[in-house]
């Protein structure tokens, strides 16, 4: 086999979110950049290209282009997914495109600005039966991974109550410059009708469901736009119902003064409860009616040995953001490697545009409790 | 002057929050106790006296023959207060005798089963100027304390967001415990329309007063009663709104497996934030917009001075509950002799009779929201 | 039975540790003050009398009076036992005179000046049948008597490697202060050969064999004198060598810039280990090698039922220093009744006279060592 | 320029610290790995570089075979440096070797067996003019390096004392393991005269001469070899003297059992100290003498310049061994993309050959001082 060869759409010189997706994809030395559709100019898309080392050819004026041209090059050599990494108002096009051009695709979410646009790539999905991975990173850490096999093996008995919090102070602290570098963030135009939901919230949502294997089925939100002119939420409380009927609070925030990235998430059972913290990524807490206080670790003692298996260090060493990250590009890889080997594998554990359906369609649900009072509504 | 003279309504051998009240009392050295109405049985109530060295003749066979013979006794003897240490039913009957017949008064929470109880006690408070503490004990604890005041002082700047939660698994542990040794707590004649909202919701609630200065206008509450025929909530999700516009989760549970007393609060302010968890209560964090994540320690630097006041000893040993519970009985006791030497101050910092009204139109409102689907229902 | 009558030298209105006393054996409602020699001048004994309640006849001029008045007193009405809270220099007169004349001590740390002394007092006591507590408080903490039994009960293996600390900045922050209030602690004569050594480092060196059970029989030690003019050891650094071969580190300060009371150990056995910090007295952590870390709390799943029992408030409530200074008091308290009611148990869990002895030939050592280069010195 | 094109000696596919250089490596997107003498036979090598995508040609026998083939190569094509990832005892030769024909060298840690081989190697580099960085990679963490600053910058005050560790304890419980996986460690013709001390000590000394800014002059080592038949040490306890005048402790043990990685620091100086922990290592916490304690972190308030970015990621997003292992090759790469353009930069902040000199002399003087009884032996 070969290195897999990445397009990119988004991710210019500038971009946070290009440069985490450029360094997860290359951690593993099974992912090359070959070509991208990097800025808003061909100009500089190429100054982008020629930081990171590509041929002028294969940098382009404009992701149409570049799946067009792509596809025309020999399979040996054109790339074979496209990774879009642009703000939220510009993942539905191009990813729509790359499906229809018979190319595979990573995603950033929320995946599309509406639950329509997001169906309509599922059924794409499912028609053409390329890969889909959304980058929902948080789940890619070893340690959520070890509570979501724990829940599933019923050590913690009946889920009955979810804690999860997603808060963040930057917004408080760089609101100009949010201002001038994201100004795409406050539009709704182009972050779609949810602020904080769609950037943190679906974080969240999608943490619950993975870990726990249960649905939300019915939310009741009390959503904050605080601060001047302020159209979208950047702060957010809201009570969660589970199909299996345990309950829940979520508190999401991005003006939570003096927060860095603290998304944590707490959830007891019957016989036991689990706690994670994404800030001290490489823990888990586990606390049990008949037992002491565990704290389980990425090579520890008593870890699944799938689990143990992503960790890619020895014990006590951090893992951290781009690792998980890494690891959603690890699996998506290595199902496509499968593929393109013609000797495909039962999907491995990563994001799939479902999780992406449900993101979008709890944004909506939220901002419509909301505007009822935070009453409850349902989630398909 | 002399030791103040206690008299206990409740508190016999195997009374959890007697033996609290008495050590609590005791640790200062500036209360005595001397007579007591423990038990429900003259024998049983002259048991505990014993144990406690208090003669035969100060052990009464019920509160009323307490308060009524020791009103008898000359001034130089008699009981100065009476704590009432019972289950929450047998709050109001003795409480109010007592301020009927002269007596100041200590009281467990919540104060009363009702409102209406509540609001005659606060009248008879009111008129006769007899002192009167409710024992809402974690706002005796020094770290509270500084939290409050730099909020007072303005160092968070405007509250936007509060999170609480009061957390315990012993239900969950102990059920068969609970129904033997506290049968009072699952029936609702004798604990009140409220089980953890009342036991632990209403610690929650003061606590969030207590710092913010804020009063919760409006909460929406969805309850939980985990458990074959449960009929009390043991469990709560539950979106606050404060008299500023600030919104809130709190999250309070007795099922929550594992978890031992966490009661803890995260308030955010447009300027900084503070976090405090009970169980590591000498700890204070506070996040800034503009500065490194601080710790503050009961005698550390920056401290208010009232509040390094109150700590009992130096620096990096741990002060714990009963030391908190026992800043109660002190600014009570202090308050107290001040009355008694005819030179009265003003009331000292300790939970009044008006903090008990607004804990039981908390919990009624809980209850009222749940029965309607969580919908908003307004505190006074 | 009645109530314990206590006599107490030393701890006059503006000293720490006498309120400490005072507090801790106020606590358990065993033990009362009745009278004292509080002060070096009556006048000032008489002021601290009167804000503890006492008569001014059972306020001396000097322990020496305090014993003999005493001792002619009717035997309902003298005190019990004699509690020394004086600095270093004036424990050894009074608790000689205290035995000699038929009282019980309770004595602070270290026991005497030196070795010779710490010995005639050990001979008194073994002649005498009296009792005799040390106030080594840590050892009172509910994680601590745990650790000593895992260790006792074989949990740990075989122990190997020891660490363990107790650093304060206070010295750093506070010459001044510390030059006002506490002249005697700098001044060898009053204070003894060791500075440092003996008000911490004996904590540290009580604490290692407590839990191990084993006995340090080497020492080799770098002593720090920071600050100008300092006679007395502040800083040390130490290797420790155990009967068994075990070794260790031992680092104490008083001139840590920023440590409050970072009394801490660390344990390594064959099996497992554990660790206890003061400052977070209520958790004890221990590793194992072939299980995930576990937390224990002085009421949670897996501890001994005679840890348990110490406990005074059910789990999750914070205990602190009081309550383990307590503690002492609580044992010494018990056994005491048990004598006087001539049915005396078996001695209880508190630190002894032999422990003032290893602990002043410690000091001895460790000085020894400090003056040959940090050459190894053994204790006996 | 282009990327820059590195040579691997060691790291087959079993080898776990190939795996970390080329994971470092290749974060960046700044080197591409484009040949190797992976394993001991051409076999295994080819099968290595076939894991990573090298042509055949580019798999060597021997580093001996790579050295010299590769200088052939025409300047385009031929690697421009070489990492050495082999054991102990396998640095020198290749090291010298591509040093005496013009290659830049990035070598794991303890640079040599002997302060000869070292010494011989710094001549070398400092004749060249080659590069060489030496991959002593927790110096690569944000959070040391804004250590470092603070001390640099007087903010500590004068260095007074000094606490610093490394535990491990995976010797303990993977015996056979070890003996299987990596015989050489316990052999001291492939290890050195140094066990744990080469391992895991070096980076405990160099730590604290990279932040403190300060040499240690002085060191008495009681070493311990717990198991049978173990020759090297495995354990160690130090005393420290640096050349102001402070003194500090080092407790080292890869027989700790339950630790993982357990590298920690505390440093205290006249008006500051400061406390870092590799497992979590995006936390500094400083405490002061008149302010309360602080927590750094990567991209917080009040963090240098140069420290802020050198982090990937943006606040509270964890940052692990990976990328602190790649800020080492992000230095090296960055200076040696200066010196290819015919451009020199300074040195940049990454271990040099001089640290790996004092590593050496490290082990020796802490093996020398173990043999005279722990007596105190001096670093040149």
């Amino acid at each position: 086999m070969r290195k897999l060869r990445m397009g990119m759409v988004g991710g210019g010189l500038d971009s946070f979110m290009g440069d985490v997706h450029r360094k997860a994809s290359a951690l593993d030395g099974m992912i090359e950049l070959v070509c991208g559709a990097f800025n808003s100019t061909l100009e500089k898309t190429k100054a982008t290209g020629k930081a990171f080392f590509l041929p002028e050819n294969r940098c382009y004026g404009s992701f149409q282009e570049m799946i067009l041209k792509e596809k025309e090059l020999p399979e040996g050599e054109r790339m074979d997914f496209v990774t879009i990494v642009t703000p939220n108002f510009l993942h539905f096009q191009p990813a729509k495109m790359a499906l229809e051009n018979g190319f595979h695709v990573v995603c950033d979410k929320p995946v599309t600005l509406t639950v329509n646009e997001a169906q309509i790539l599922e059924k794409l999905v499912n028609d053409t039966s390329l890969l889909f991975a959304l980058t929902h990173n948080y789940t890619g850490n070893a340690m959520v991974k070890q509570a979501k096999q724990m829940v599933e093996n019923g050590e913690l008995g009946t889920i009955r109550k979810i804690q999860v919090q997603y808060l963040q102070g930057w917004m408080a602290a760089e609101v100009d410059k949010e201002a001038k570098i994201k100004p795409w963030r406050a539009d709704p135009k182009k972050s779609g009708v949810g602020g904080s939901l769609a950037d943190i919230g679906t974080h969240a949502e999608n943490l619950v469901s993975y870990i726990t294997g249960l649905q939300i089925t019915e939310i009741a939100a009390d959503l904050g736009r605080i601060g001047k002119d302020r159209v979208l939420d950047n702060d957010g409380n809201i009570l969660l119902r589970m199909e299996n009927g345990a309950k829940g609070t979520m508190s999401i925030s991005q003006m939570a003064v003096g927060e860095e990235n603290a998304l944590g998430i707490k959830i007891y059972g019957s016989k036991g409860s689990i706690e994670w913290n994404q800030e001290e990524a490489t823990k888990l807490t586990a606390k049990w009616i008949d037992k002491p206080e565990q704290t389980f670790t990425p090579d520890g003692n008593d870890i699944y040995k799938n689990v143990r298996e992503i960790s890619r260090i020895p014990k006590g060493h951090p893992e951290g953001y781009l690792e998980a990250f890494a690891n959603i590009y690890k699996a998506f890889g290595t199902h496509l490697m499968s593929v393109l080997e013609n000797n495909p594998m039962e999907k491995p554990d990563y994001p799939s545009i479902n999780d992406g359906v449900k993101g979008v369609e709890f944004i909506y649900a939220a901002v419509e409790s909301d505007k009822q009072n935070a009453a409850w509504v349902k989630l398909k």
